[in-house]
């Protein structure tokens, strides 16, 4: 099957597999999250268990009336009880994709991270992959973490690296990833423990523990992403120039890069959580329509792969 | 005087002074250097003193033989000896603001941070500030430190509000700047000893310390340059959606930001180092040509006020 480039192809992706993710959603009672449902359904990528509170049943219950296939509604007494519900949903292994409704994040990774009922993959960490569609650059950029990770350690790192390549390969179908450890310069110090442990990744990399990957770095940013900066600094890398993932060495510049590729750099961003059994989509208010449509979407192709 | 929104407006700024700048330049010998000093001598914002390498040479001396009534050579015997000639040149009070040329940026540090012939002000710390002229926000924005301090304590974070806030006011004439201290969220915790800085630098901010701004965070960079993210979120301050200033939490989101910018949001950026005595323009390769001529009218325009 041909690679994916960009945002749009993921829906037709989807139905070509000829399988229905079904969601699980904790607490679908406001306008955004009934929209993403709504256009899933009719775009046929997923069926739905929605988790609705008592009370903010509304927006289930037309979504049920209008499509009594492709919707169950769950009862819930409160946001926790909604989101251990839901989070329930997956653990036994009717749903396999967790969605964000109204409810904070942090009352769903409560329920998430329980240890007895929750979803984390045992001795994992939890992280945050991010995926953007740019008018600059001719493929998709993956990058982690933007919003959970505050500082990296080695071992976080190692998952971040895990987990992302992992994704990358099941969402756009590529085998090798072109992986960029980015930090502010092309120097390993102890003044940057950050970069002791992305030699440390390296070294597991040629030792195949991510698969076959090409990943370099230190680098910034734009050495990862231009090929024009990279030559100047005559960096010789297949990663320069051409990342399709890039590793931030803090959540300060993963959060700071999001925020700059959207609003400055027109880019469009789907995320999830990584490090569960199934995708978690935790969208926020701030994110626009296509962008928690995209989230959702690729969240159920890493599902189905 | 009306207040500068752009780049293109420092050169008329400064020949409307009616005063000319004299810059040290250590190690003029590349087609870059020689650009802009030629540049800044056609457009009329500084007359050079050259410090050239005995053997490299040629480039100070076409420019002396073109613009023998605004250019001075003095002859050193290295890299290093070049960079303390210079520097000596601003210590004496013969020239106003100092330039990297061809020399590395840690040579040319050292002769700025000696402690008997050097250019720091006494009990300052160094820092970088930038000014990003982008085609989506009608004013100039300027951040810091993406260059200098790895991850700023409250003292560093002191010194760079004092900086930048005051060369706001120098480069920009408006006098009431609007500062953002970003993070990646909008809660000051325990876990984020930098946001407790942020708290006591808004407590300082109250107390007059860096005389007229508006002053807010933590938030985020969207929340800090879009009315609309900040209005989703439900913030309201002078600053949201408006920042003039964005103090970065670290140098990762700093330098994040300034390649984000560069490489997908088609900024132009100008920089400088602050905390000594003169402004120190310190370009690299990478930069762009127009880049690193507005870097040299900057401090330029900082030097006169």
């Amino acid at each position: 099957m041909e690679p994916i480039f960009n945002l749009k192809s993921l829906p037709e992706r989807l139905r070509s597999l000829g399988k229905r993710v079904t969601v699980a959603v904790a607490c679908p009672a406001d306008s955004h999250t009934e929209e993403v449902v709504e256009r899933s359904i009719r775009e046929e990528i997923a069926d739905f268990i929605l988790v609705a509170v008592a009370g903010k049943e509304a927006v289930a219950k037309r979504l049920l009336a209008d499509y009594p296939e492709h919707v169950v509604i769950i009862d819930a007494e409160d946001d926790d009880d909604a989101a251990r519900k839901a989070v329930w949903e997956v653990h036994e292994g009717r749903a396999q994709v967790l969605m964000k409704g109204t409810i904070n994040t942090d009352n769903l990774l409560r329920a998430v991270l329980n240890k007895e009922r929750g979803i984390l993959i045992k001795g994992s960490v939890l992280t945050h992959i991010a995926i953007a569609e740019t008018p600059q650059i001719p493929h998709l950029l993956f990058f982690s973490d933007a919003a959970v990770i505050p500082y990296p350690t080695y071992e976080q790192f190692d998952a971040i690296v895990g987990y992302i390549t992992d994704t990358f390969r099941s969402i756009t179908g590529k085998a090798v990833p072109r992986v960029a450890l980015t930090h502010c310069t092309e120097k390993v110090s102890e003044k940057f423990p950050l970069t002791l442990s992305y030699e440390q990744i390296k070294a597991d990399a040629a030792n195949k523990k991510y698969g076959e990957v090409e990943i370099a770095g230190p680098m910034d940013v734009k050495t990862a992403c231009d090929a024009e900066s990279g030559a100047l600094k005559g960096i010789s890398s297949p990663v320069v120039g051409n990342a399709d993932i890039l590793v931030m060495p803090d959540i300060e510049a993963g959060n700071t890069f999001y925020k700059t590729l959207t609003l400055f750099g027109g880019a469009t961003i789907a995320g999830m959580l990584a490090g569960t059994t199934v995708p978690v989509v935790v969208t926020s208010r701030a994110d626009s329509a296509d962008s928690k449509f995209y989230s959702l979407a690729a969240a159920c192709l890493k599902a189905l792969r």
